[in-house]
């Protein structure tokens, strides 16, 4: 896409975010689903005909066809809202899937899979995690596929499977070549979750809620599924690269998307301490404590948003591997700048920042787990540090 | 209390708390309201029976009459569970709003509203925050009370009014005497909830949810209320006074509250990452960067305590008064350092501590306002600093 | 410069830092004064036959004319060794008194003043700063200078004028218009050092050492100092918008120089860990609490660079004006960046990061002051929020 | 010795710390060695006059025989100034040095040295960290000692041997026991600084200064040094043992000494900020910014103080073995809390801060290495944390 275009582009969702996507956010917020879903759905019928459905999907799928740093910089805007993503048709985790899917699947499954997922007309999740294994090592799995007379023989428990809830089928990720190298034993493998022996068995309550639909992260277990064998994707044993991946480029839109959250909270922090008054005369923007809370935040925004995007320019210009200790690098500084400016932004709303009369809050609760999911702080600090050192031999 | 008694008194509260309170806990994180309810009435019983009742309260009213040093200590033991205070009939707003009836209530007050509230049979909650003001300057009242032909005639709109939701009287905070200086304009009265005018407009949604009864915080309207003169509490103008009062105690009760709180999530760390395996031989625990965590954790949390323990009993011995800066003191620290701990044992936990499979992320959730409430951080670091200054003149 | 000649320009003047100038450093460390400055000019002579002397400066008075954000590129180059801008003849204060010169002064100074200290030739201070006046409030000077006569009649307390040990001139702030509004008061002046009444009380001993020549920072007095009328730069009153004018560019530089020390202290530490032996067969690079600092570090030096480097683009496209909050939020984020890189180096290298045996202490002593001069990192935070707050009016 | 007459004992060590000792720190801030030392002379005559010198040391030796928690407050008093300790005979390592003779050396060696040395008659240093040995691991020793023909024959190279600078013996940890188990190969013994083979190196430049003396750190080589059998210390192969007993009690005074200096750098800052002004009405007092750090600084101090001197009435109450976690604790936590403190004081002072008009750049130089000498925070970190760990099994 050209730069003037882009830049069209970009200020066209910018204003259906200020508009249309923040108006709904209090369905998200008082858990009216239902209502939600309908207005989620009405947007991206907007959305569609404005031309800005699935950014992130090549065009002859029905997306928009961006590079990684206009994927990046789009991700900041719809970042702004958490429904954002979902209503521009590129939420977790259905556009990594489809991702998968474009690179990895035969017509068949293409046909029957990928063009109703790029369109929003069904749903799917992605099993990996599981709760026996700890998932600061994704290597350790116990969910196993066994091919026996042309079918996959699937048995394993799974968690955090993000939006099993509605989904119509689930990439999972199990051992297929149990005496093969620790990283070459895994295969993805599609499941239609109306296979017998699939079951959702609940929806994680997570930090208080259970959510609903692409909200809520599911508990699901593959009790002796069958599947055909060309449900596989890609080859045997490639599960852990193609997982690479998949997750390499979502970094990058989540690092983005995390930055558009810090926006958000740092311009309410913004707009309401200029109208708070603490006396006839003195708003809370006149106290030098919470000046200092503000300017952190915004050079930490900042900061992080210019080695974010560099990032995504050096992947669009030399690919994923030579970017591969820069993706480790922007994943834990930009979670860990997001937790700080959504800390200042409720402690600068006081008794307001706790409430649901704000996104605040919701976003501090849900995006906790931005330090964890994807591999926590800790895993992408010592990675980095590693292939740091390892240039200094 | 003697040594002796109030070491066994500590240790039969800590075994109801390991073993009742803590199995109760999963009502609470599932919103099981009614359930929660019932179980907590069976619990109070036996801890009624045990001679564990209202340790808060001075004995002449079914209280245990502990020290100021003694109830911060078995604070501790009760804060490890979300729980615990309500169980032993020391719950926020009743403690507090039962001392000021102790204290300034006429007889015929007392009887109506001290005892049965000194039981458990009634509830009380605590207007003062309202939505316009800032809560960093409590002298700050948009409420009004007018005495007139024997009745105050109130008006108001209060918000994180903590337990509204099921409470059988409010004491209001009203400005009663507009003229007077800025620290003497308000005064407490007692309006029953069933008073026509006074109305629960709302439970707040904080944190993703409205809660009930105890665990609830009301957003309440007091329209054209009217209720008899002696309803007031205390000396007219000293509104102020007596909330100093009453947050003083309740202070050192909130950061003993919180190294209970601290205490259990590191309980609930430490046990988490030596069972959780990330290679067949290797757990958690023999992780540096967890263990780290946990070194700073337990270190911030003796210095809390140690801290805290010390402004009890200099409390005990010389006064509010005398405490006054040391209160400041403790309330952002322990604050704080609450905080850090709880953000600790979630990154430990990984994808479990966000889920509320464990307590964990209740008290993240719930304790993020404990920088907030009764003073946020900012107001008490600078008033501490006022007051430390003061002396190099 | 073009992209080319400027990559080969950067690329030789790495060469110079890495062999020559970082040679000379153990001069610095010992203190031995006498040697380091012949050393320093030895290696100046290579630098202008390189044709890489003063890169700040335009190319009409000997300099090499480049842009602000290519003279940041280098400064993080120079930046590495505490020598490399004193041998690339653009060490403060002498770079931002050659540009004030260059500007305002009329042709007899520039000729008697501009062109040696451009060249090398002789040295300069700019006594700004006062000991009787806090550095975070620039507008209160107690320095004056009244015209007579065709004089400038100046009274005056200094300190923190860098360099005055061996300066040949000064270029002074000074009151001139005492009833103008209080940006408009101060004008600056050019006062040999030879004038009499002109006295360097003493080079103040900072962090332990009193320092010697470009490594000193001077107290001075003015005693009814006189010098001719058109020793004044630019207009009356004009002081404080010099100032700005002249900081500002220097800011951008400083900011790039820290990230060259934070590389520098970066590189000292991970070639220590890996060379470090715990063990027989482990090295400190291997240690994870090492790992984290070593992740940390990069993220952060990254993260500043990419704003420094941002910054300055912005101001070659817009100017200083477009970016004065940019600039702001690099001197506060960049100087805190640097002091936890420095406090992660000593901490990694033990007992060694505290000796004079690398540069590490060097730069922990002298650098500790970067969140001070040039206006403390308060008061760059509040100035910053205060700006980004006008825009939610 | 009684309450009533140590409270006497500190506020009598008070008052010289007070008047005599701070006056003499502008000789060491300037480096003035032998008038220092002339001074240091002086007072400890004082003090010896007043019945308060060497108050670590049992009477029967000429101290005052307190105990560890009496040891700890004094200590907090005396580090108030960087003179303190030498002023009143408890410096290290002629403190530890003195209690490894008395507990382990035999008559004639108490004789030789233990007798002058509690006087101050002499001085000593303790040779066990080596320059190629990382310091996190002490029981990683180069420095050998081979028993033949009734003289043990030691060679080895040492660092950060404190004091040796004047030093008439030292105490080195060298192997002497090659194949015994880790923990067991190393012994101590005494040698005379006069003895061939011994050799002072250099006084190593540490934070850009040789030092001096007492305040001096030695490089130092022995070089096939023969000295009598019956200069060991203890038994053979106990110096790790005793080297723990040794580090005990020094880290309970360590601890108590940074304290000290916390608060003598905490008096210093608000001192500094009342006077400053900013405005002609406002001084850096009066700034919330500041405010904020004094708060903060306080609170950490108390904290760290009433930690500190719980673990001293335990270790006095349970003995050093009981308290081993505590110890490593109060190490870590204090020395973090010091740096932090040094760090907030030296940003309120702003240039002065940095300067040494002020013993502020002193401590914070020298101080910066609490981190790290008797074990990094790391190693106290890892070490709290196993042994915490250990009870969750």
């Amino acid at each position: 896409m050209q730069n003037k275009s882009f830049s069209d582009f970009k200020s066209h969702a910018q204003d259906i975010v200020q508009t249309d996507i923040i108006e709904a956010e209090s369905l998200l917020l008082s858990h009216q689903w239902s209502q939600l879903q309908q207005t989620i759905e009405t947007i991206r019928q907007k959305i569609k005909q404005s031309g800005l459905w699935a950014p992130h999907l090549p065009q002859d799928i029905g997306g928009q066809g961006l590079t990684v740093s206009q994927l990046g910089e789009f991700s900041a805007i719809l970042g702004q809202s958490p429904l954002g993503h979902v209503c521009f048709g590129c939420q977790a985790p259905d556009a990594g899937n489809a991702e998968l899917l474009h690179l990895y699947a035969d017509d068949r499954i293409k046909k029957q899979f990928l063009i109703p997922l790029a369109s929003g007309a069904i749903r799917s999740c992605f099993a990996m995690t599981e709760p026996a294994m700890a998932g600061s090592n994704p290597t350790r799995l116990g969910a196993s596929a066994e091919l026996k007379d042309g079918h996959w023989h699937i048995n394993g428990h799974k968690w955090f499977t993000t939006g099993a809830d509605g989904a119509d089928f689930a990439i999972i990720m199990a051992v297929t070549e149990p005496k093969a190298a620790k990283h070459q034993q895994a295969s993805m493998i599609i499941v239609p979750t109306d296979t017998p022996g699939y079951s959702l068995v609940r929806n994680i309550s997570v930090m208080g809620s259970e959510g609903d639909g692409y909200f809520s992260h599911g508990e699901v277990k593959f009790t002796d599924v069958k599947v055909p064998q060309h449900n596989l994707l890609g080859q045997r044993g490639d599960g852990f690269l193609m997982a690479q991946q998949r997750l390499g480029p979502g970094r990058i839109q989540h690092c983005m998307r995390w930055i558009g959250i810090a926006r958000r909270c740092f311009d309410i922090m913004c707009r309401h301490v200029k109208q708070r008054h603490i006396t006839d005369t003195q708003t809370l923007a006149q106290q030098p404590v919470i000046q200092v809370k503000i300017a952190d935040s915004y050079a930490a925004i900042e900061a992080a948003q210019h080695l974010v995007q560099a990032t995504a320019e050096r992947i669009d210009k030399e690919g994923y591997a030579a970017a591969r200790h820069a993706i480790s690098m922007i994943k834990f500084h930009t979670a860990q700048m997001l937790q700080q400016v959504m800390n200042h932004a409720i402690q600068a709303l006081g008794g307001l920042g706790v409430t649901d009369d704000t996104v605040l809050s919701f976003f501090y609760r849900e995006e906790r787990a931005a330090r964890i999911y994807d591999g926590p702080d800790e895993v992408h600090q010592l990675s980095l540090a590693k292939q740091l050192l390892a240039k200094f031999d």
